[in-house]
């Protein structure tokens, strides 16, 4: 467990990674460090972080563990301005939703200094430190994404820290990655959206608690998808499409007025979506 | 306000007005009918209702105020089955999901008994008269369906009573009902199961918070929701089509590779998602 932890980017999960650290790891110092004072002022009064600096060089000199906690499209930016002030040993891992070109920016860092990506499947509608808790990370899916060139032991390292953290580890490879989760996370975003969209304001005064819950995750910060959905393009046009073809289905099913096909297919998504809830009944 | 209450239909909906009304209207005495004894004892056993009778002449003989609360494809039947035997004066709603097709079969309940058409937007994805909640209804929007030919003081009465157990009620004619809520209530449903229908074992096991909440709707009753997709099919077909079209949009602006537009269209959705939480917060 890391006794010198860097925090780069203080918004939600940097600020939860900071409480849920001195929750759990006794004794660990945490440095934080961000392009901008506000957040780092507000997680050192909340007690996410014990100092700060706003030089990546001296945020990282002494650290033995970092991770990287902004949007997507900044990560490797971040990766180059510490790459040359680690030390030996030191271990680099980021948040971000995508990981391909991550992972490939984060091979500017070099033996005896390692980089291996995460993605903790935690977050919220809301941002920003004020909103970080130290919980956040109970019961999450982190996946952590080691390539041919990964470091075994740094792997190892990555993954504890998750663990401790509350989270449960999954291992894939950073293109395995950003297709599967393009799939189960960037999809409903996308859909989420799209449903908003549609809607007028007469339809809208009617929603329940399924609208509100179904399109809960459109509230997302535009920016950061758009990052996240610029970044991993490709499979994302894949799922959308994908999307598409199952909705003209069910359109044609509809119209050829088949109540049998209909049925098969509502319960066959029923069941698959209830065997789902709850992640801890899996898990036992 | 009834003294005499029929429920028809001992689900999760019956169930939760039966333990609504004790709370919320002193005196009132509420008899239940279904076409099975089971669910009949089981609402006896709850408090829900006072009585029950499996024939609905008797049900309804001494009613003043009766709630039709079984799933879409059969409230039509059990409107023929009570509509020689109200009392004068007697006033029939239902809760279902659809009202074009069942506002037209509640013609045959006809002066002097009402029938008025009402949709309680509440529910969840569990089902039977175990889940009924005697706040089910609290803060749930209750769209309340006359036609040209309605008696307005009946559909006053149904309205008063959906506000007496904590609705927020809106009136709409039955025709603007099915189209507004294939937009807000069918779409969320089928594109649910869409999301559902198109992951992999691999993807699922990746499944965060946001998943499960866009996804939650997708575990409905499957017979419930193919009959409100059958009944309202010109409406959902429709609703299925723009999204498709949104979601083809979206497709196109991702492989051209523009960021602006792209965060244009999720910043848009964002802040009208936004705008809708909480509820409350709107109507004060």
């Amino acid at each position: 467990m890391p006794q010198n932890l860097t925090i780069i980017g203080l918004g939600l999960l940097g600020g939860s990674i900071g409480l849920a650290v001195k929750d759990r790891i006794r004794g660990c110092k945490i440095m934080g460090c961000a392009h901008r004072e506000g957040s780092l002022k507000d997680a050192l009064a909340l007690g996410a972080i014990d100092s700060w600096t706003l030089d990546p060089a001296e945020a990282v000199r002494e650290a033995d563990f970092v991770v990287l906690c902004m949007p997507v499209s900044m990560i490797g930016t971040w990766i180059w301005k510490i790459a040359g002030h680690l030390k030996a040993g030191a271990v680099v891992t980021d948040v971000g939703s995508t990981k391909a070109a991550i992972c490939y920016a984060g091979e500017a860092i070099q033996r005896p200094a390692h980089f291996v990506g995460s993605h903790p499947m935690a977050g919220s509608e809301k941002k920003g430190v004020a909103v970080a808790r130290a919980d956040l990370f109970d019961g999450a899916t982190c996946i952590v994404t080691p390539t041919s060139r990964t470091d075994l032991g740094a792997a190892d390292t990555v993954a504890a820290f998750w663990q401790t953290l509350g989270c449960r580890v999954v291992r894939h490879d950073p293109e395995t990655h950003d297709r599967l989760v393009s799939l189960v996370s960037h999809l409903p975003h996308a859909v989420a959206a799209a449903v908003v969209a549609v809607q007028s304001d007469a339809s809208l005064d009617l929603r329940g608690k399924g609208f509100l819950d179904s399109t809960r995750v459109a509230a997302g910060d535009a920016e950061l998808w758009r990052d996240i959905f610029t970044d991993n393009r490709d499979n994302v046009v894949i799922a959308i499409d994908r999307l598409i073809a199952e909705l003209a289905t069910l359109s044609r099913t509809l119209r050829s007025n088949d109540p049998a096909a209909l049925q098969q297919w509502l319960a066959q998504a029923a069941r698959v979506r209830t065997s789902l809830d709850p992640r801890n009944a899996d898990r036992q």
